[in-house]
C-alpha cells in the first residue's frame, strides 16, 4: 500500500461560514426549509416601561397576541429555527409577509432592511467569538419592529450578544426604560455591530503572531494559517458589509417608526460599521502581504540548502578527484613517466598538502562571497 | 519518434460555457443564424385560470393564434432552436420585432430586459447541474410577456428548471392559478435564479475538497482542478450578473404589465440574485487563495527533495573522500612518509571509526537544524 | 565571439496595435500629419434611393460637390490617408472643422462621437482578421453623417468590413434602399461592431489550445503565446471600449439626424458592443489564469528533474562509498584487523549482496514515497 | 534541545498603528473606556484677540466656564485621556453630546466631521514623526468649534504639531490674531494635514534606499523592511483618507460657523490632503514593485549557486570517472586485453592530457554559454 | 574585508519624479519655500495683436504694470523660482492671492484649475524628454489668465515646450495673432498636453525592446529596466491624470474668460489627455505582463542548468560506481569467488562495453524525454 507524502500536516477546519439558506428552486414563495439538526424554537418576552420590567418565558405564538398591543415596550425573543409549524403560526400572529417569514427562517440570508408602513424588518448577522480564540460563529438574527413591540428571531437560543441589553433593562441602567421600541432596536443592532470588535481583536493578534512566525520560523503550517485568516476575514466582511449598507439606507431614508433623536444614535452605530469594514480591509491587505514574505522565506530556505550542498560538493569533488588520480594503477615498472609521484619521498605529504590548500582556498572564496555571512549580519545589525 | 514529457495527465474538458451567438457581420438586422446540430423546435401550451388548467402539445406557430387572446393565462413553451422557418412564422404570429427574434434564436446572448408598451422581453440564462457533480449547462431561455400570454423559448425541450412550476399549476399548489401572467413570469424567473443555488453547492463542496487536497496531497491534477473551478465560476458570474442588472432595472422602472404586488416578489428574487453574485465572488477569492497554497506546497516538496539530496550527499561525500585517500597507491617502500597509516596495526578500524564519527556528527548537525523535524512537528501539534 | 543562451526561440511580432496618431506638439490646430508610407486616397460614391443605386469611382474632392445635396442617399467612401492636399480640399468641400479633419487624418485616434447641428462625426475602429488566424489589423474609419450624405474615410482602400452592406444596397436585400442616411450609418457601425466577433473566435480557440498545451506539454513558447494573446486582447479592448461609450452617449442624447426607429437598432448594436467587452474581459481573466498554471508546470518539471537526480544520487552514492571502502589499501600483512573482509571466502559476493540490498531498500523507500507514482496516477484516473 | 533555523533575523516592531478604541459591546451609549496606561489630562487656555494674548494653565473643567463666552478667541487644549471623571465634567461644561464625548475619549476613532447648529466637531489624526526616522506616531486630536471658543483634546499633552500656531498667536505673525475661531480651526487642521509631508519624506527616502539595496545586495532583511514600509503606508493612508473625506464634506456643505473667506483656505488644505493620498498610493505601488524585484533577485542568486555547482560537478565528474577506470584492478597477467594502457610508456601522461583536454573543453563550453559573463557584462555596460 | 555578491549590476537612477513642494507645517498661509539651488527668475513679455508683436526682456515685476492693461494680448513669462522677494513683488503687482502664489512657487503641486471672476489659474505639468531617450523631466508651469494678459511661471527659463507657440506669434502662423488671451491659453496648454506624446514614444519603444530582450536574452538588468519603466509611467500618469480632470472641469463649468469657440478647441485638447491616460495604462499593463515572462525565463534557465547537471550526474554516477567495483581489492587468492572477473580474458573490454551500453541507454532515455529538444524545436518552428 502506497503511503502518500503529506506536505502539510495542518488541517483547514470545516465550518459553515459560507453557507446560505435556500428553499428548493421553483417552490412556492414563502416555503420554509427547516434543517434537520436545527434547534427547536423557544420564545420569551421582556415587557417594560419606566415603571416595571417583566420576563415571560415559554410562550407559544398565540400567547404573544395579548402582549402585542400593550403600551409598554414588548420584546419577543425566539431562539431556534427547528419547527415549521411554530413559525407558520408565528407568521400569522405577527402578520408577517410570507417572503419575510422565509427570510427569517431560511437562514442565513444576506443582511438587509425592509420597510413598509407598519413594520420595519432587519435581517442582521451576529459574530460571536468561539472560546479559546478559535474563530467565531456567524448567526443570523432578524428584527421585526413596530411602534408597540419588537420581535427578534435567532438561530440558537443561547448564542447571542444581547445579555448586556437585558441587564440594562432589568437594572434600569442608562435611560433605555424611558425610551420606545426604536431605542431598543438601536441598542440591539448597536450591540450586534459592536460585537464584531472583540472578534477583530482575535485577528489583530493572529496577524501579529503570524508576522513574527513567518519571519522567525516559517513552516508549512504558517501558510495554512494565513489562508485560514484570510478566509475568515472574508466571511466577516460579507457579514458586516451588507449591514453597513442597510444602516446607511435606514439613516438616509428614515422611517416613521424611528424618532429623529434615534437617527443620531444610528449614525454612531454606522460609524462603527464603517470602522469595522475598514479594519477588515486593512487586515486583509496585511495578511496578503504575509503570503509574499512566506514564499520568499521558502525560497531563502532553499537557497540555504543549496548553498550547503554546493559548498560541500565544491570542496570535496576536486579533492576526491585528486585521490582518484593517485589511486590509478599505471605501471611504474614499464615507464619512468607512469606516476613517478607515487615513489617520491615526500609524495604523500605533498599530496595531502595540496588537498588542504585547495580546501582552504575554496573556503576563503566562499567566505568572501558572503556565503557564511549569517553571523556577521547579526553583529552588523547590533552595530547600527 | 519522440515521446513528449506529459506534465499534467489531467485534461480540461471542452465545453461551451463561453460561447456566444452571432450572425455574419454586416447581415440584415433580424438574420437568424441556426446552428447545424440545433434541436428542432417543439411547442406546447399550458392554459389555465382558477377553474381549469389544460395542456396542448405539438402546436405550430399558427395554432397558437387562437389561444393568444383568451382571458386565461396562456403559457406557450418552445423548446429547440433548429428551424429557421418555424421561428420566422412564430415571429409573425407573436408580432416580435426582428431584433427581438434575433436575440431569441441566436443564443446565447447576454441576459437583458427590454420593454415596450405591449411586450416585455426577458433574455435569461438557466444553470442546469450536470449529473454526478460534473459542472453545469448554461441554457438561454427567453420570455415574451403580455397581459394575456407568456411565450418562453429555450434551447433544449427537456432541459429546463420549470417542472416545479408546471406541477404547481397542475396541482393548484399555492395561488399561482389565481394570478395573472405577471405572477407566472415572476415564478419562472425566480426558479431560474434559484436554480443557481444547487449549482453553487457543487462548487462549495469542490472548494472544500480542494482545500483538503492542496494541503494533504497536492498533485499536478489539483491545480488543473482549481483552474477549472475558477473557469466555471467565471461563466456562472457572467450568467447571473446581467440577470441581476435586468431585475434591478425592472424593479426600478416598473412596467404596466407588472402589478405592484408582484414587484414585492421580484425584490425577493433580486435579493437572491445579489446573494448568488456575492457567493460567486467569495468562491472566486477562495479558489484564487488556493493557487497560492498550491505553489507553496510545490516549493515545499522541492525543499524536501533537496534536503534529502543534500543530507545524503553531505554525509557520504566526505566519507568517500577518505576512502579515496586510502585507496591511493603511494609507495611506502620508497619513503616512511608515504601512507604509513596503511601499515598501522589499528589502521583500518581507526579509519572506519573516523568515518562513523563524521557521519554521526553530520546527522546530529542536521537534526539540530530541524531537517528531520516532521515527526516531532506532528507531536508538537497534538501537545497543544 | 560569445553565443548568448537563447531562452525562448519564439518571437513576439512587431505590430502597430498600440500606435497612435499625433501632430508635432505646439503645431497649429488642424495640422495634418501624413505618414510617409500612407496609401494615396481614392474616393468613390454609392448613390441610391428606392429606385436606383449607382457607383461613381475616382472622384476628386470637388467632384463630390454635385452629389452632396441630392435627395438620394450619397455614400462617399475615401480609402487611404496619404495626400495632405486631397484632405485639405476634402475638408473645404464638406465644410469639416479643422479639428475634425485632424482627427480623420491623424489616425489612429481614440474612437468617439461628436455632434453639431449639421454633422454627426463618428471616429470608429475596425478589427479585420488577418489570414491564417494570425491576429488582426485595427483600422480607423471615420463617418461624417448629415441628412443628405455620409462620408466615410478609412486607412486602406481595400481593408474594410463594408462589403456586405454594398451588396445589400446593390442587390436591394432587406430594406436599406428604403431608408435614409441614419439607417446606413447604423448598418455601417453595426458591421464594424459585429466584425469583432470573428476576431474573438480566433482568441477563443487560441485559449482552448493553450489550455491543452499548458497542461500536456508546456514549452517556453507557450508563455510567449499567452503573453501575445493578452497583448492582443488588450488592444481589442481599447478599440471596442470607446466605441461602446460613444454608442451609449449617442443613444442617450439622441440627435436630430437620427430617427427614433433607428435608435432601436442602435440599441441592438450597443448590446453587441457590451457583449464583446464582456467576452474580452472573460478571455483576459482566462489567459491570466493560464500564466499561473504555466509557472506551476515549470515548477513541476523542475521537481521531476530534481527527483531523478536525487533518486540516482541517493542510490549510487552509498554504493560507491562501499566500493571505495574496499578499494582502500590497508595492509593486511601488518595486522589481522586491516580489512580482513578482503580475504574472506565469500567476501566479494557478500559485498555485492550488501550493495543490492541497499539499492533495493532505497528503491522501495522511493516507491512508497510515491516518487514513481506517475503511471499509477494514470490508472487511478481511469478507475474513477 | 532543537535549535530552529531562523530564516530572517530582522524583527517587525510591535506598534499600535492599527489599534482602535471601542467600549464593551452592548454598553450604554456614551460609555467612556479609559485605557490603564493613559496619561492624566491637563488643560490650558490660550485666549487672544488683536490686542492681547494670554496663557492660562492647569484649568479644571469648571474653570473653563468663565472664559467660554468672552468675545476673544478662547482655545482650550486638553492633553491626556486618563481620567473618566474629568471628561464627564468637561462634557457637562461644554455641553457635549454623550456620543461626541465617547468619540473624543475612546481614541482612536475613524476621522470624521459632525455638525449641529451650535458646534462643529472634527475628529482628526496627527502623524508625528518619531526621532531617527523610526516611523511615526498616529495621535487622535478632536476639535470642538463654536463662534466663541475652540476645544481641542489630544492623547498626549506634549505630542502635537500645534507649536508653530502657538508661536504665531504669541508673536502676532500673519493675521491670525485678527481672525475668529474659524481661522484658528483652519490653521490647526492645516498644520495637522501638512504634518504628513515630513512623515512622507521618511518613506520617500526609505524606498529610494530599498531600491538600491534590492538591486545591489538583497538580504532577507530587505523584504521584511519592504513589508514594514507597506504596512506603515497602509496606516498613513487610513489616517489621511477619512480626513480628506471630512474636509471635502465641510467645503461642500459649509457651516454657519465657517466664514466664506475661510472656505478658500480650507480648499487649499484639501488640495494638500489629496496630494498626500496620491503620494501614498504612489509609494505603495513602488514598494509593491520592489517585492517583484526582490523575488527575482532571490531566484538569480539561486541560479548563480546552481551554476557553480553544475560547473564544478560537470567538470570533475567525468575526470573522476576516468581516474576510476584506471584505478580498476583487471589482471594484465591473465590477458593482454586487460588494461594494457597501464603498461604503456606514455600511459600516465596521456591520461592526464586527456583529463586536461576534457576540462578545457568543458570550460570553453561554459564560457561560450555565457556562464562566466558577469565581468564582460560590466564592460558591455560601460561601452554603451 | 567582505566583498558582497552584487546581484544586479544595473543601477536605478536617482531622480525627482516623485518630489513635491511643501512649506513647513503650521506656517502662515502663503509662505514661500524657495529651494537653495533654484534658478533665479527672469521675466520677459511677448505683446501682440493682429498688427504687431513685440518682445521685451528682463522685466522687473513693477515693469509689468504698464503692459498689463493694454488692449493687446500680453504674455508675461517668468522662468526660475529662486528669489522670494521677486515673487512677493510679482504677487502684489498681479494681485495674486497668497495661496495662489504659494502654489506657483512651492512647485511641484498637483495640477489643478482655480477660478474666480477676474483670474483663471491653471497649475500644469510639462513632460520634457531628456536627450538620448533617457527619460524626461517633469516641470511645473502655472498660468494666470485674465482678459488682458497671461502670466506663465515655469521652474527653469530654458526648459519648456512653448517655442512653437512663440514662432507662431512671431511669424503670424495660423490665426493666433487674431485671437485673445483665451486662445493663447488653449495653445499653451495644448502644447503642454501634446508634449506627452513624444515622451510616450520613448516608452513604446522601450517596451518593444524589453519584449525582445526578455524573450531572447533576459539578464538581471532586464528586470531593473522593467521596474524603471513602470516607475516612470507611474510618474507620467500622476502628471497627466490631474490635468485631464482640470480640463474636464473647465469644459464642463466654463468661464467668462473663455469664449464658446475656444471650448471646442479645449475639447480636442481633452481628447488627447484622455488618449494619453489610456496609452499609459496600456503600457503599464504590458510592462507588468513582462515581469511574468521574466520570472518564467529565469525559471526556464534554472531548468536548463538542472537538466545539464542531472544528465551529467545520471550518466557518470553509475559508470563511476562500476569503476569503483573493479577497483576493490578483494583477494582472489583466498577464494575463487573474489572478483574472478578481474582475471577473465575479456574482463576489461566487457567492463568498458557495459559502461558504453549504460551511457548509450541513458542518452537515448534523455533524448526520448525531450531533454535535448532545443534544436529540433527550432526546426519544428520553421516547418510550420
Ligand atoms: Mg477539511
Ligand atoms: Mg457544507
Ligand atoms: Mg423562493
Ligand atoms: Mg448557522
Ligand atoms: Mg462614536
Ligand atoms: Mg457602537
Ligand atoms: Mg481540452
Ligand atoms: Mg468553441
Ligand atoms: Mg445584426
Ligand atoms: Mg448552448
Ligand atoms: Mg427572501
Ligand atoms: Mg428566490
Ligand atoms: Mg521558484
Ligand atoms: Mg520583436
Ligand atoms: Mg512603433
Ligand atoms: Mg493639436
Ligand atoms: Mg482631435
Ligand atoms: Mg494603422
Ligand atoms: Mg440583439
Ligand atoms: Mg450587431
Ligand atoms: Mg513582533
Ligand atoms: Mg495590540
Ligand atoms: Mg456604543
Ligand atoms: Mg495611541
Ligand atoms: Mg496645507
Ligand atoms: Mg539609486
Ligand atoms: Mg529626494
Ligand atoms: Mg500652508
Ligand atoms: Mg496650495
Ligand atoms: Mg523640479
Ligand atoms: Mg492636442
Amino acid at each position: 500500500m502506497t503511503q502518500q507524502n503529506q506536505v502539510f500536516s495542518f488541517d483547514i477546519e470545516e465550518d459553515d461560514l459560507f453557507d446560505y439558506g435556500y428553499e428548493q428552486p421553483g417552490s412556492i414563495p414563502g416555503t420554509l426549509s427547516i434543517e434537520k439538526d436545527a434547534t427547536p424554537p423557544e420564545c420569551f418576552l421582556i415587557d417594560y416601561n419606566s415603571q416595571k420590567a417583566i420576563l415571560v418565558t415559554n410562550l407559544t405564538p398565540e400567547d404573544c397576541q395579548e402582549y402585542m398591543n400593550l403600551d409598554s415596550v414588548s420584546w419577543f425573543n425566539v431562539g431556534g429555527l427547528g419547527n415549521e409549524d411554530f413559525f407558520l403560526r408565528l407568521g400569522k400572529v405577527f402578520r408577517l409577509h410570507p417572503l419575510t417569514l422565509e427570510d427569517i427562517v431560511n437562514a442565513p440570508q444576506k443582511p438587509k432592511i425592509e420597510y413598509n408602513q407598519e413594520q420595519l424588518v432587519i435581517i442582521a448577522n451576529m459574530a460571536i467569538p468561539k472560546p479559546h480564540n478559535q474563530g467565531f460563529w456567524l448567526e443570523q438574527v432578524s428584527l421585526v419592529i413596530t411602534k408597540k413591540y419588537i420581535l427578534t428571531v435567532q438561530e440558537e437560543p443561547d448564542r447571542d450578544c444581547f445579555e448586556p441589553i437585558r441587564q440594562r433593562i432589568k437594572l434600569q441602567k442608562g435611560n433605555i426604560r424611558l425610551k420606545g421600541t426604536d431605542y431598543l432596536a438601536y441598542a440591539l443592532w448597536d450591540s450586534i455591530i459592536d460585537g464584531f470588535f472583540p472578534v477583530l481583536d482575535i485577528y489583530s493578534e493572529k496577524i501579529e503572531d503570524l508576522e513574527d512566525e513567518v519571519i522567525s520560523n516559517p513552516t508549512s503550517q504558517t501558510l495554512a494559517e494565513i489562508y485560514q485568516v484570510r478566509r475568515e476575514l472574508l466571511a466577516l466582511r460579507r457579514a458586516i458589509w451588507s449591514q453597513r449598507t442597510a444602516l446607511s439606507s435606514l439613516i438616509r431614508d428614515g422611517s416613521v417608526l424611528i424618532d429623529d433623536e434615534i437617527v443620531l444614535y444610528l449614525r454612531d452605530c454606522y460609524d462603527h460599521a464603517v470602522q469595522i469594514v475598514d479594519l477588515i480591509e486593512t487586515y486583509r491587505e496585511l495578511s496578503s502581504g504575509l503570503t509574499d514574505i512566506y514564499l520568499s522565506a521558502m525560497s531563502n530556505k532553499m537557497n540555504e540548502i543549496m548553498k550547503l550542498l554546493t559548498v560541500i560538493s565544491t570542496i570535496f569533488i576536486p579533492l576526491t578527484f585528486i585521490a582518484g588520480i593517485y589511486g590509478m594503477n599505471f605501471n611504474y615498472d614499464t615507464s619512468p613517466w607512469n606516476m613517478p609521484e607515487l615513489n617520491y619521498y615526500w609524495g604523500y605529504p605533498l599530496c595531502l598538502g595540496l588537498m588542504i590548500a585547495i580546501a582552504f582556498g575554496l573556503i576563503v572564496f566562499f567566505w568572501r562571497q558572503g556565503w557564511f555571512d549569517k553571523v556577521s549580519f547579526e553583529q552588523q545589525k547590533k552595530e547600527r
